[in-house]
């Protein structure tokens, strides 16, 4: 009997949805027995190009590609609105689709944070600086579910983003101290062409805000350009950052750093290896961006 | 060609020792391959009947026994030392090839926390009270290595006795919270035939303290003896206790709580769950104990 090509989809093949534990587990085993190389990539949804460029690298080096989309309570602190964070999960799975994604993980609160859970992941010296000071609990949030998600999704490699820089070397501490064995890959971050660092909250933006938005990575560019000219102290940099940033009249600068790429320590002279590091409001919405000094 | 009959020794057989993470993953990858059920029973060695009780319950309901020895430095506080710990490998290798145990993991330091470690799992609402006041950094260092542990030997099950009761609650919590795919078993404590409940610790007992030691498991049967002619406020039941405490001159009482056996939270009232916990310092020993009132 000849099969209906209307039941045929090669593609956007369909995406498995996965929203429980015990169904992500067993998908999961089911390729491990088929012995698949597992790529991963968490997200709290409303994807972008960024997130898309996380799967496809996922896909240069992985047979399957999981991306969790999970809007994690324990990393907004209680004045952080949750509530108002982007979901677009319809959108979210077609993208996934097109970009060639198998599984998505879309599991409840309820489920990850079952009542009584009481156990929580920290990095310390790496969570309390830069993004930290602002936002105390948020990394405390950020390990803990990244933890569970590596536990149970149990990937071979694991893509973030480097717009988080923070986040990403806070990731890559805990899964080697608690020898979790997930090679984490810290991916470039992928800008908007006139240079703004793709991010879920650019929707937020009014279309002021959105112009004076691109201001963090001009300011960059700027300190780039000032080290190349030979300047090595930290303070002048940060004021030819801050000069730029004056230009926008949203802006409110929350912290520049200028750091070690690993421990997040604060370099007193600068060097090729420099990250600098950068939290800007732009009216009410917090942006973040980085960037190697060299 | 025979083999010499000296090179065969059947019982007690050779146990394997691992002293490295990555030869005890492939210890576990190879009797994973075989569908081998793995029992784990993590300790910090000077074995001594209690741990020997829990390797045959591994027995019982696994293929495969590991046990690791590690003194964990991040259990002890700076005021704690750690260097006094007793450290008995070789009586602790023999004692476990006699019981048929099948492999000990036994890493180092500074292989379970290399140079920039920082993180730390903690289970905070569950190890601020009891044995957590007079210790406040002792149970985040046991949950973490513990979660460490789980995801080296990836076991199926693991044991660990009720004698450090509020440790087994703070470990169930972990596990289940991180859902580390881990059956984690409390099991019975095990007594010296005068009542004193087996440690690691009583080898620092003078022969005076050793004699107030007992009074512990008496001052528990007391309280049991008392609730079940009719009390059932904690209080008068504490009193009943601190009556037998008062006989050991050695003694000096930490505290008793009469908790909920899974959140350990104070019951007002004693009900037949409720378990007794206790943390008595005889001499410069900190001793614990354990019962169910019922």
């Amino acid at each position: 009997m000849k099969r209906s090509p209307s039941k045929k989809r090669p593609h956007p093949r369909d995406i498995a949805v996965l929203d429980t534990i015990d169904a992500m587990r067993r998908y999961v085993k089911g390729m491990r027995g088929k012995r698949r190389i597992i790529g991963f990539v968490p997200t709290m949804g409303a994807l972008h190009e960024g997130h898309a460029s996380l799967v496809r690298a996922a896909r240069k080096e992985c047979d399957i590609v999981i991306v969790s989309i999970f809007v994690n309570p324990a990393q907004f602190a209680p004045n952080e609105d949750i509530s108002k964070y982007p979901r677009t999960f319809e959108h979210d799975r077609a993208l996934l689709e097109t970009i060639g994604a198998h599984a998505v993980f879309y599991p409840s609160a309820r489920m990850m944070y079952p009542s009584g859970f009481a156990t929580a992941v920290s990095v310390d010296s790496l969570s309390s600086m830069l993004c930290g000071m602002s936002r105390p609990t948020h990394f405390r949030g950020v390990a803990t579910v990244v933890a569970k998600l590596f536990i149970i999704v149990a990937p071979d490699k694991a893509y973030f983003g480097e717009k988080d820089f923070q986040q990403a070397a806070i990731i890559s501490r805990m899964t080697e101290d608690l020898n979790i064995p997930v090679t984490v890959r810290a991916c470039p971050i992928v800008r908007e062409p006139d240079g703004l660092a793709m991010s879920s909250r650019n929707v937020y933006l009014s279309p002021t805000e959105r112009k004076d938005a691109v201001l963090l990575y001009r300011s960059l560019i700027t300190a780039r350009k000032t080290y190349r000219e030979g300047v090595r102290d930290p303070a002048r940099l940060k004021d030819s950052m801050k000069t730029v940033l004056a230009e926008g009249k949203s802006l409110k600068l929350d912290y520049i750093e200028f750091v070690d790429p690993v421990t997040l320590a604060p370099h007193t002279r600068a060097d090729n290896r420099t990250r600098m590091i950068m939290a800007v409001y732009c009216g009410k919405t917090r942006l973040i961006d980085n960037m190697r000094l060299a």
